[in-house]
C-alpha cells in the first residue's frame, strides 16, 4: 500500500543492488519510518527475532528470502551445508510462527533440487519471489471478497459512510501487501466507497495506535483511534456498521484466536447485531483442532508489557513510562479466543464462510475428514 | 483508608485552617502522594475539571466543601449572587457526574434559608461536612452489604480464593472513604476472606493501574494489573468469580453508566454467566430517567487523552508519551451505559437489589411514582 504516495511493501529487493533485502523497520513505527538492508544470514535472523519485521505473512515471506540470501552469500565449497546451516538459524529465531518453518522448507525443498550454487541462488530467489507474491495476491482476494461486503453495507446504507472497527494490526504491515482485515478496507476505500475507520489502540503493546492509525493515514483512509474500551458504546449508538479483525489462529470449527480484547468486542457486537466479521489466509486455519477457547494455547507475555508504555515525547524522543505503582504486579496473555457462535462470517481468499465446520470445510472441501 | 499506614480521607478541612480545604492530588498518584489547598471557587473548579479530584462520591463531597468556599470567599455585598454563579461554575465542570449537582443544590437549598452571609458560611460548612460524612458511612454501609456476596462466593468455593475484577477506580479514592466497587472488597478483606483483585488498567486515564493498584496496594489486599482487554479471556477461563464495578449515574430501571469499557465487561459476564455488581450509594441514582443508554448523555473528553500515555520513566520524571503518529486524530468518550438486563445485583447501601424498576423502588419506596 502507499508511504508517503508510493506504493510500497513490507520486504522486497534493494532496486540497485538485489543482494540486499530492504524492509520497513517496524520497531521505528509510528514514529520514524526507516528501511532497514538485510544482506547477511545474520541481519534476516535479527530482524526477525527482534520483531524488526513481524506479522505471519511478513515472516514467511522474510524467511525466504533470509534463504535467499543465504544462497546468495554460500561460499563456493560447502554451499549446501551453509544453506543448512542457514534454515535452522532462521526457524528458531520465533519458534510458534508456523509460516516461518513453512517457508524455511520450502526453500529447501527448492534448492534441493538445484545441482550448481549458481543455479541455487536462481531458484531461491524464484522461490522467495513468490512466496512473497502468493502472500500479496492472498491478502488481495481477501480484499476483493470483503470489499462487497462493504459494498452491500453502503448500499443498505444509502451511500452513508460505513464505519468498520478493527482491533489491533492485521494490516498490510503484518503481510507483503494489503493485510488480511484491512484489506477489505483499502479494496473499498480504492473502489471510492465512503467509509471511516474506528481504531482500537489495542493495549499493551498498541499495534492499533502505533501501526494500523499509520498505515490507514499513508493511505488516506480517514479514521479515528480509540480506547479499546470504547466500541461498545460506539455499538450501542449505532457508529459501527461492522467490525473485520485478523486471526492468529482459526480451528476447523470458526473459532479465532486473536489479539487480547477481540473478543470482548465480539460479544459487544452480538449484543448489538453489529456483524462481526474475521479476515484470514487460509495458512491461518488450524484445520486438526476444534472448541478454540478450550484447545488453542494462549501465550502469557511478560508483565513489563502492561507495566510500561512507550511513546515519543515533546522532545521527539523514544521513552518508556510506567502506568502504576513500583509494586504493582501485572499479568499478560497475548490472545483471546471469539467462538464461531459470535462471528458473522470468515473472509478467506477462496471466499466468504460461515464459521462452523460446514461453512470452513465448504471452502476447504479437501480437508474433509 | 489506609495510606502508609495511617488512616486518610480523600478531601478534609485544613487542621489549622478551616479556611482550606484539603484534597489528595489525585494527578500525582501513584508516582507521588501530594496534597493540594483549594481556596478558592476557581481551585475547586479547576480541581473538579482536570480531574486532580474525581470520582462520583469526591466530586460531590468537592462540589459541598465548594459550596462552603464560595460562600467563604463571597463579598460582603452580592454574597447571593456570587454563591449562585459559583454553583453554575461547578456544576458545570463535569456534566455527566449526578452527584455533582446534587451537592450543589443541596448547598443552594441549605444556603437561601440563611439571612446572614456569617449564617451562610456556617450553614455551608456544616452542609459540606454532612455530604462528606454521609458519603463515608453510605460507603461504608455499601461494604456491608456486598461483604455478603464475596463471603457466600468464598463458602460456595470452599474457602478457593474469590477473584474479583474491577474497572475503573470506584474505591475511596472516587469518594470521602472506603469506596463502592472496592467497598465490599475491602470489608471482606478485612473479615479474612481470601480474595484476589484484577485490576483493568482502564485507557485512556488509567484509572485502574493508577489509582485502584495504588489503594489496593496501600491495603494489602492481593490484586493484578491487566489491560482493558483481558477480562473476557480470564472469564473465559473461569478465572473470575464476580466483577464489581462502579456507576457515575444509575437510572430508575438499572441502567448503569460508568467509565467507558464497563459495558464491554457486562457483556462478556453474560455470555460467561459471571455475576455482575454495581456498587454506589443512592446519590448516584437518577430516579427520573429510564433506558439509560438512550437517555444518559455521555461525555466526550479531549482526544489528547487517547493520543497520549503519561508515566513514570526510568529516570523518576513524570513524563507524557504519544502512542500514535503526529497527525492521527482520536476520539474519546468518557463513559457507557450498562443496560440493567446485563446487571446481576445493585449493590446500595441500603441493601442490595435487582437492576430493575421493580428492584430499585423496592430499595426506595417513596421514589414511587
Amino acid at each position: 500500500m502507499k508511504v508517503n504516495g508510493k506504493h510500497t511493501r513490507t520486504i522486497w529487493l534493494k532496486e540497485d543492488d538485489p543482494c540486499v533485502v530492504q524492509v520497513i523497520n517496524q520497531q521505528k513505527l509510528p514514529h520514524a519510518f526507516d528501511i532497514l538492508d538485510l544482506r547477511t544470514v545474520e541481519d534476516c535472523r535479527a530482524a526477525i527475532q527482534d520483531m524488526t519485521i513481524r506479522g505471519a505473512g511478513l515472516i514467511g515471506a522474510a524467511a525466504g528470502y533470509g534463504m535467499y540470501i543465504a544462497a546468495l552469500t554460500s561460499p563456493e565449497k560447502g554451499a549446501r551445508a551453509f544453506i543448512e546451516k542457514a534454515a535452522g538459524i532462521l526457524v528458531a529465531t520465533r519458534p510458534t510462527a508456523s509460516n516461518l518453518a513453512w517457508a524455511v522448507n520450502r526453500q529447501l525443498a527448492a534448492i534441493r533440487t538445484c545441482s550448481t550454487r549458481e543455479e541455487s541462488v536462481k531458484t531461491a530467489l524464484e522461490t522467495a519471489t513468490a512466496i512473497a507474491d502468493e502472500d500479496a495476491e492472498s491478502c488481495r482476494r481477501i480484499g476483493e471478497h470483503g470489499k462487497e461486503i462493504i459494498i452491500e453495507m453502503a448500499r443498505k446504507k444509502q451511500g452513508g459512510t460505513v464505519h468498520i472497527l478493527t482491533h489491533c494490526n492485521a494490516g498490510w504491515l503484518a503481510f507483503v501487501d494489503y493485510g488480511s482485515a484491512t484489506a477489505p478496507i483499502y479494496a473499498a476505500f480504492d473502489a471510492g466507497i465512503k467509509l471511516h475507520v474506528w481504531v482500537d489502540e489495542t493495549r499493551p503493546r498498541n499495534q492499533g495506535a502505533g501501526l494500523t492509525a499509520w498505515e490507514l493515514g499513508q493511505h488516506g483512509v480517514p479514521h479515528d483511534l480509540i480506547t479499546d474500551n470504547a466500541g461498545g458504546h460506539l455499538m450501542q449508538h449505532g457508529m459501527v456498521d461492522l467490525v473485520i479483525t485478523g486471526a492468529d489462529r482459526v480451528t476447523r470449527n470458526g473459532d479465532a484466536a486473536n489479539k487480547i480484547g477481540t473478543y470482548l468486542k465480539a460479544a459487544a457486537a452480538k449484543d448489538n447485531k453489529v456483524p462481526f466479521y474475521v479476515a484470514l489466509p487460509s495458512s491461518t486455519f488450524d484445520f486438526g483442532r476444534v472448541d478454540g477457547v478450550k484447545n488453542i494455547p494462549i501465550e502469557e507475555r511478560d508483565s513489563s508489557e502492561v507495566r510500561f508504555v512507550t511513546g515519543k515525547t515533546a522532545d521527539g524522543k523514544i521513552e518508556t513510562v510506567q502506568i502504576c505503582p513500583d509494586s504493582t504486579p501485572a499479568r499478560n496473555w497475548g490472545f483471546d479466543v471469539t467462538p464461531a457462535r459470535l462471528i458473522s462470517r470468515l473472509i478467506c481468499e477462496r471466499g466468504v464462510c460461515e464459521a462452523s465446520e460446514e461453512g470452513v470445510l465448504g471452502l476447504f472441501p479437501e480437508k474433509r475428514p
